[in-house]
């Protein structure tokens, strides 16, 4: 699917940093790093994770093609030749695993975990990050609007507005993961099969001398798939009319209208006004769309003033993210190979959540069996056998130690799936169908309290009592108290 | 460059539009669109263009693959085979004029204007906002960054956090394009030959027993390119007093350490602190970089509060605009044939700044032949001959007609300019060296007032008395005065 070579889609520091470990003679020592967020976007209660699709491709494709090698034998850094050979002959040889796509996710968890030689594991950092933090952010995005939407049917519009062409297409998958219909976009439909919708622009209208007969024409090339776009001039006063006369002449040839689109003015006044018209004339079945600047706070509201709206097209708002336009994941170092054998590293910070959680680390969901909702995430190391086991579990809060319980009957599902091992790629990409089943699956697992749009409940990321003495252990080493 | 067909980087609508021509007949009626936007973004003065070089790729390149043609046979419009067949032979054959990369651009003028078949504009409508929307949008958002910078390096570093791959690329071009001085993306610098900086992360401190050990081992390696992240632990405690061990020791060798590199805390104080210990040190020529979720108005009060920083690492605010994600241009039909005469056409709307203004138009910059300076834009229909003779000339705000005034002592620039007549380009694309000088230029045109960043003065588009007329007429023809 891609052609182009994304070896270079990482910063140069990846490269230098490459480079001096060569130098240093140290590039083949192995390496953990775990890609997490820090805290959720739109205060929501959860992200959904989106992007594992696009990692599996660029790393199964990672290759530095001779273009890329004489481009870095350019560089002021002037890296040495036997540098620049083992690149050309660099494939990914890493093991990596991941939360599946479609995964209900949260902050301080190991979304994907890679792990190989320094020189592999640094290489893929910014590629990764940058293809993870857009996806779960719009996936997340979308899934808010899917809460509030309340089963109607959405379509994402927003190609025009999107941050260039792949934030169309990947964004346009990503919503689709979390519940949106349709796309408008035709690339993203041809490649990932995704449903397109889509019919005319207030252009179409403009080609005609009359509003009339640009919708007759429209309803006689595309008799089944007429949904007519009523603000081009005056929506209640033309727009409408006209159209109610378009269906009228379908109804004739035995025929029925889908839709009017509004795009303009107040939606829900336009539409209540709207259906009323429509309703009145018989045509009961044809639906209303809405589009213009429509985010999940638009729909909700609109909803609530009793706005007789179908289907949302929603576009800028969704595709941008746009009130918070980046997810902020990280891609941090947590185990590294000393003296031939694997030793945990901490990264510490004036800025205290910016901590790193030291050691390579599993995340279990614990379901609780008699409900089967989802209690709470449960971060350890993979030689702690309790969860696994099923044996009683302690859930404590680190940062506020007194909020603990103990859980007993539960199930503790294993959350990253492995993906490649050692170079191999061992995950079968599932399709689009069966990673929106999954998300449905795993929504299903959490109580409405954390799903709600607003102030939603905390969701609860333990980690293990031997994780937390570990990174206690570590910061005391790095930060003796002063005397 | 791009080797994916973008053919179907399109909305679905354009594709039945085009569909219903065909069936209607019309498909080869000439029709002129112009995209612009509405609104200045960040409530900047201006906006700086870009996007033309994707432009012209996307139309120079625009060809349905047999792949395309099939996937549209599968679609339930259940298109006419014919018109399928036409599509395999497209091409585009219509006109195209644009501003250049880097001028300096203002609301409600044409940035580009195509002409062709309503076929072909029609076609090309929404991959053109996508790469026109998102470039200007941050070269716009650089501009700002650089007002504040003083003459300060600016690095874009935003690849992890941007829109997806697209993005991260385009957007460090755009950055470019504005004056930003290098990018961290080594993708964008092999492909526009773009200046590439970069370093190292907190993982190779972490990949180490000590940090003096990292910093000694990176200098070894890159002994001319030495820039040290010292907050992976402690700023000042370790980082710092590191740093400058090493910088005493490339003092032994003959060499100069580069630059130290601060990534979190408070960046004026801590600026201030590691100068001073720098300075102490006899290392008064090592700068200091910073980096850390900064944008104009960041890098403003950290200046104005005495941060001693040489270089800024620009990322997420830049490559994502995070304060208003996208800028909002639209495409509209402002002439279309009709009976084999060209015909201005108007789209009306309840939100009256959507109101579109009729007719082909042409844009001039007015400057003042004794200043240097720009005056106002001027918009006018091809056949006004006044701007180009020079003749004296009435400015009036359609809105507030009595803000007038006549200019007789001016030059008048044609901003937009042909890139391809009847399918054949006849642009040369400029080098991006080029891009920046003409950049400069532009915004040397400008009256400071312009280009403040905080409520700056608003710079006029002025509309023709004949343009202002054919709208008013035609405003009344579709909406008249009710009874």
């Amino acid at each position: 699917m891609q052609t182009t070579s994304l070896a270079l889609h990482t910063d140069k520091y990846q490269i230098n940093m490459m480079y001096a470990h060569w130098a240093n003679g140290s590039h083949d020592h192995q390496a953990v790093f775990e890609a997490y967020f820090r805290k959720l976007p739109f205060g929501n209660g959860y992200a959904v994770f989106a992007g594992l699709e696009r990692i599996v491709d660029y790393v199964a494709n990672l290759r530095f093609t001779e273009e890329d090698i004489r481009y870095l034998s350019e560089q002021e850094e002037q890296y040495d030749p036997q540098f620049l050979e083992l690149l050309r002959q660099f494939t990914f040889r890493g093991t990596i695993h991941s939360m599946k796509e479609g995964a209900v996710v949260f902050p301080n968890e190991p979304l994907v975990r890679v792990e190989g030689t320094i020189f592999e594991t640094q290489l893929v950092e910014t590629a990764l990050l940058n293809f993870m933090n857009y996806q779960t952010l719009i996936a997340t995005k979308a899934s808010r609007i899917k809460q509030v939407a309340d089963g109607d049917t959405l379509l994402e519009f927003g190609t025009r507005r999107a941050q260039e062409a792949d934030a169309a297409i990947w964004g346009a998958r990503a919503a689709y993961v979390a519940g949106f219909d349709a796309t408008s976009n035709m690339l993203a439909g041809e490649r990932f099969g995704i449903p397109t919708k889509g019919t005319h622009a207030h252009s179409w209208v403009q080609s005609f001398m009359t509003e009339q007969e640009a919708f007759d024409a429209y309803a006689k090339v595309l008799p089944d798939q007429v949904t007519l776009l009523v603000d081009t001039f005056d929506t209640l006063g033309s727009g409408v009319p006209h159209a109610i006369r378009t269906g009228k002449m379908l109804e004739e040839q035995g025929k029925r209208m889908n839709a009017i689109r509004l795009d303009s003015g107040d939606l829900a006044y336009l539409s209540i006004q709207a259906r009323k018209m429509l309703d009145e004339a018989g045509l009961d079945y044809v639906q209303i769309v809405a589009s213009n600047d429509l985010d999940e706070n638009t729909i909700f509201n609109l909803k609530a003033q009793g706005a007789r709206i179908d289907v949302w097209g929603v576009g800028t708002q969704l595709i941008t993210a746009s009130d918070q336009p980046s997810l902020g994941g990280v891609y941090k170092l947590v185990e590294r190979e000393v003296n031939g054998q694997m030793k945990p590293t901490i990264k510490i910070s004036g800025n205290p959540e910016k901590v790193t959680t030291p050691g390579k680390k599993d995340v279990y969901r614990i379901i609780d069996k008699k409900t089967n909702k989802s209690i709470a995430d449960y971060i350890c190391f993979p030689e702690e056998e309790r969860p696994r086991n099923g044996e009683r579990l302690k859930l404590f809060n680190p940062l506020h130690p007194y909020l603990k319980r103990y859980v007993e009957n539960y199930e503790a599902i294993s959350m990253l799936e492995p993906i490649f091992v050692e170079g191999k790629q061992v995950y079968q990409l599932p399709t689009l169908d069966e990673i929106r089943a999954y998300h449905l699956e795993q929504l299903g697992q959490f109580w409405p309290e954390y799903q709600r749009k607003l102030n939603p409940e905390i969701y609860r990321v333990n980690i293990s009592q031997k994780a937390w003495e570990l990174k206690q252990k570590m910061l005391d080493e790095y930060m003796p108290a002063e005397e």
